[in-house]
């Protein structure tokens, strides 16, 4: 445990980092493998989900210290959309090893360039409503990792949501005001055990948002998975020099496969490392087309409309519809419907079974249809 | 009246007059003003509903007798797939002018040519899923014709059904079994008189099909309505003549725009002139998705597919799917609806509100927006 209090003045600024991977099934056929839903567009204003963290991000700290960790299939994209994004910190993976290889990745390189820095991670695919509040929690989090501690931002729950996992939290802490101690993490619950959490009052959404410093990371996941650890910290001191490539080469395909909760967050948590600030600034992971419509705005009859094209509707309420470009989208008489027209693939789905779509894709990999996935 | 029994062995073949007009609005986008419902395959044979039409009366009468009356803006269309019927026999009238002038041109044209001539009119956009059972109703139906009267064949009703006009039928026929004389045509009913109708069990639904001497139909017309007889009787004597051109633009501009129900059939009735042979023979007048869905064959799901576009279905219930060519329709979790999908629109209705399609065209052509309709 180190210094008290917020960070001091002379500490220099804060490392952001954006995992940008997945293509989030669930948003097919708007997301597809090519075409992944952290690079569209989702609200009327052009920008990405990725292109709206950085800007989320701008008050925190200068673009030349935002860092994404990305695929070899969306590099090119990624560096496009984010122009201030310095090409140095576009750390690109060979292959998908899970959250753990791609944020220790990025933890490992900014100690290799900075060997005391602060870092936070965001994911590249949530939507917040509230970005002035997100700020708030985000300099709290920071204040909470400026202890010593692995700090994550906890979304108060509003439902009870069985597809996330949960924060059970503890006593608060005293030299943070608001942040909690995390007791430990949880896995995604039942719908009765998810009920249970809401009432509770002590469990919060882990959403994947962290600060910490690097050393405190690396050094709990040295003791964690020294193995993932010792190859990672190979691959970081290459980096920057001619060998990247080999030593990439040589330990990439070797990297453990697991989730940073997993990995870390949970032992860490149970070593009493892990402290959390509740987050309330209307976020959302854009998981699917259901959760998607229940935080963009509606019309009067509860419609929410995304996307380019043309569309009428007629006695339709509460649906969630995506009018491709080029074509008209017209919908009568229609309640709690998913409607996503794209040019070669529609989709017409009940909201409540939003969920299920990943499903489909599965169906569609499954019968070797790679053209519409 | 004249003579009883079955036409005889001398008497010269039928004539078959198919109307093939109107846009069909109701099966929107499917079916657009330059692409109306009777020139699409809504099977999988490739075959049109008018070429359906064509191939159903082939056991009534040779092709070189059947005639359709079509206007400017589908001749070559209609010429194109009906590669059997005679040029002369494919009347294409200026504007279009409701069916009593449509029909009372084919009369008139026929009597020209052959004025003893017996001519059946049958629809260019219904389905007939037993044609056998239809080609017998057909027989009756001109055997009544043959005593002098305007025969019909009314359809036996298996709903309440409120888009159609009813036949109320009297007494049996003496001289054709099966055959009733028509006390009156009824319009379109509300839906406790459709309950009505059919539990009376004296109520046949109108389809539009009729069979008639065309010098009897063209007395009636004569009788009933003598303007529209003069002007038509003068553009028959000039149809099959270098001044058709002239007496068309003189004389079709004026034809009064009538039903032939109203014109002919409702005052013939109340005279006794009128005799019914009840049909049962999977009669659909293809008016909607929601009927059409109750004709098609259906998946176990109860799911109707029309089109040629690829297609997947997952939990999903009692739906008329249209998926388009070159696209993919994937339908999770859905019941009771309708999705049209074509290359520029994208229709998603209740079943229930199939009939309302028409007034989405009516919203689409008060905005001018003529792309899509």
């Amino acid at each position: 445990m180190a210094q008290e209090g917020p960070p001091t003045e002379t500490e220099s600024p804060l490392h952001a980092v954006i995992p940008a991977g997945g293509s989030g099934t669930r948003l097919w056929p708007l997301s597809r493998a090519g075409h992944p839903k952290f690079l569209q567009p989702l609200f009327g204003t052009g920008h990405s989900l990725l292109q709206s963290t950085v800007d989320r991000i701008a008050p925190l700290t200068p673009a030349h210290r935002i860092h994404v960790v990305t695929g070899v299939t969306h590099a090119a994209a990624v560096a496009r959309q984010l122009v201030a994004v310095p090409d140095e910190n576009i750390l690109v993976e060979p292959s998908p090893r899970d959250s753990c290889a791609a944020i220790a990745l990025a933890a490992a390189v900014i100690a290799q360039r900075e060997p005391d820095a602060l870092m936070a991670v965001f994911p590249a695919d949530h939507l917040v409503s509230e970005p002035d509040r997100f700020t708030e929690s985000a300099r709290a989090a920071v204040a909470v990792a400026s202890t010593g501690r692995l700090a994550t931002i906890g979304i108060t729950p509003t439902r009870p949501e069985t597809g996330y996992g949960y924060l059970h939290t503890g006593t608060p802490l005293a030299e943070v005001p608001g942040a909690l101690r995390v007791a430990e993490f949880r896995e995604k619950p039942s719908y009765d055990v998810a009920v249970e959490y809401l009432k509770s009052g002590h469990h919060l959404w882990n959403a994947g948002m962290f600060v910490w410093r690097v050393a405190v990371f690396l050094d709990e996941l040295a003791r964690q998975r020294p193995a993932l650890h010792r190859r990672i910290t190979r691959i970081a001191a290459a980096w920057d020099n001619p060998s990247r490539e080999a030593v990439l080469d040589e330990e990439w395909p070797h990297l453990e496969k697991i989730s940073v909760d997993f990995a870390v967050m949970e032992g860490a948590a149970a070593a009493g490392l892990v402290a959390t600030v509740p987050g309330d600034f209307g976020w959302n992971d854009v998981g699917d087309f259901h959760t998607l419509g229940d935080v963009l705005p509606a019309d009067g009859a509860g419609n929410v409309v995304i996307g380019p094209g043309e569309f009428m509707t007629v006695d339709s309420r509460h649906n969630v519809l995506v009018p491709g470009a080029g074509r008209l989208l017209a919908v009568l008489g229609a309640r709690d419907l998913v409607v996503v027209d794209t040019d070669d693939v529609t989709l017409v789905c009940h909201r409540d079974r939003a969920q299920d779509v990943k499903k489909l894709v599965d169906q569609l990999r499954d019968r070797g249809d790679t053209a519409h996935i």
